[in-house]
């Protein structure tokens, strides 16, 4: 049974709220035809405030795409490794039990990616697989769960780690003027997420199976232009339409598994926008109270890219998680458009099914991890 | 049986020979004090020619790092199908059998990635599964095909696509002057290479068993600096004395499936250059022809980086393949420094094992794949 353990979130110190968040928009784009129509979609997006790698003074300025990503890898370096070991703590893992690492992340890019430097400075293993995901933009954390679902199924005694890393204020563009681009500045928030998939034991989220599913002909509805002043952030008008196809894919995947996608006992949904999960819930025809902890994770945090659903699924086990079996989606939605899908079972085991940390090495592993575990 | 099927690469049109690279260098760095050590080690790479995507002329030119991403997205949408169509039918294949497209590429970035715009023109499902990866660099083919023998162990109907398009030109940045610049300027090449791997059936290399190596703290001996300028690639001097750790790392993924890394009967090298070649096969005790695809790959088209593995598959696949069972090793290094590797014997099924294309919906496909065909 592979099992989404419980995630770990932080956010950085820096805060903006929607009215300062209001406040500049006015000052910055006074002059901007469309302003009325931009501050009307940031006040729609309910996001009461974010939290952001620097001062918002210094976020407004644009150093140039070096220093941007300089930054980024100094604040990832900083600031993920503690998240890893609560993350790691959550499931009762050490690094020595991690057999890969998914590292998504679409606001810097590092080669190597940071995976690299996590091995080296973390304990994790020489032989840890490393799966950096770049492009898969606020997908990759439905991605990264799927991935590591994936790897789990074909490797039962593998446990795989899951880290988010999103500063998405680090692309801030000042010429942007698009409504898009102004609705964008106040809608991304910066957070890093980690979770552990255990190929056996551990209590969360059973994943049972996975999927995904293109938008036919959306590829440029959410994109990145790149250019010499870093990644441009490209968001199209017609994006909150797209849950009238990805609805059908819901109940697609949920009615293969014999499941109903309007009938499920926990809802983790990319919270890209408000209009995002009310379309949703109005297309699966669930109360809006089913997608709480991505409205929570939008209104506290705003939208952090591929870090959502982890925060989502953090805030469900915060709640207290679910009876036993009870039955859940997770969907992560992004540029493609893609949708990446899972369901699962809550399951919260009685009593350990695994061995207490440190006789792991003594269990027979199938022959394909045991080598890996005997140089660790 | 996961059976990684045989290749199709291809290479541009436009050729520049080891003379032609020399005659370049010294006239462009006739006052760069270090020019006969870049001359004598561009000559010991034994590159005789590479293939580039534009005129020598045009490569020399550096028009800003958008117009050159811009050029990589046209080159890419123009070369990739050819190659695609050519490697799903030695695969015997259509698109609509793929499950999963993992893209390799570390020398242009596009979000979506390329693997949006295959499924929307190319007749891939829908559902199909993108696995874009900018941020292995070299190492990026071994873990192409590591995670597609992983999937395809995970779920055993499945097929699995590879693509690596490396376009290492549009990455020359005139104003790199470090010796490991004027290096990798003669030694980098361009290729388009994409394989199938088969969860069932198919001729070709049936892979066994998985690993990967990074090489403590050599993190910043291979890497990218992110610039406004675009990717700027820094290779230290001290990369082909990775051998000797990386050695080990082969001889224990042998040793743990019983065998002797010493005396395999196929042998598929990263063509990193003819150091990497030479000294691997001084640790591992082979005779230098054992590495001879490798050895050809980098002779004829230089170092393609992520594509160079595909392209000596296909070269012991043109060599007319091995005697049934026989027994090979694959392996990739990259940033990281990482070494993906796997095992695989050598599979000719004497008669077809699957049905006629065209039938295989009627097979009884395990439920997470029948559901996905289905729509397909």
């Amino acid at each position: 049974m592979v099992t989404l353990c419980k995630p770990a979130v932080a956010v950085p110190e820096h805060v903006i709220t929607m009215e300062e968040t209001l406040d500049l928009a006015r000052a910055r784009h006074a002059d901007h035809p469309q302003l009325p129509l931009a501050l009307r979609l940031i006040a729609n997006t309910g996001v009461a405030k974010r939290h952001i790698v620097q001062p918002i003074e210094r976020t407004l300025e644009h150093p140039g795409f070096q220093e941007r990503n300089e930054l980024y890898e100094a604040e990832a370096k900083a600031r993920v490794p503690a998240v890893v070991e609560e993350a790691l703590g959550n499931a009762g893992l050490r690094p020595a039990d991690i057999d890969m690492i998914v590292y998504v992340s679409c606001t810097g890019f590092m080669m190597p990616s940071l995976t690299a430097w996590m091995i080296n400075t973390m304990g994790f293993p020489r032989h840890t697989r490393q799966l950096p995901i770049a492009q898969l933009g606020c997908a990759a954390g439905g991605a990264a769960i799927n991935r590591a679902h994936d790897f789990c199924t074909a490797y039962p005694d593998a446990n795989v780690l899951i880290v988010a890393c999103e500063f998405c204020s680090l692309c801030y563009q000042p010429t942007d003027l698009a409504v898009g681009s102004l609705l964008s500045n106040g809608l991304f928030g910066d957070a890093v997420a980690a979770a552990v998939v255990r190929g056996r034991g551990g209590t969360g989220i059973a994943l049972e199976r996975n999927d995904a599913h293109l938008v036919p002909d959306t590829e440029d509805w959410i994109a990145y232009s790149v250019r010499s002043t870093g990644f441009h952030f490209l968001l199209d008008k017609r994006v909150p339409t797209t849950m009238e196809p990805l609805a059908p894919a819901l109940r697609d995947i949920a009615g293969a598994h014999g499941w109903d996608a309007g009938n499920l006992d926990f809802y983790i949904i990319h919270a890209g926008g408000p209009r995002i999960l009310d379309d949703l819930g109005h297309y699966l025809e669930v109360p809006p109270e089913a997608f709480r902890f991505s409205r929570a994770t939008l209104t506290e945090y705003g939208n952090i890219a591929s870090a959502v659903l982890l925060d989502a699924v953090r805030r469900l086990f915060e709640e207290g998680g679910r009876p036993e079996g009870a039955r859940g989606i997770l969907a992560g939605f992004g540029p493609g458009i893609t949708a990446e899908m899972c369901l699962g079972r809550w399951t919260s085991p009685a009593r350990p099914a695994e061995p207490p940390l440190g006789a792991r090495r003594i269990v027979g592993y199938s022959p394909r991890f045991q080598h890996a575990r005997s140089r660790s």
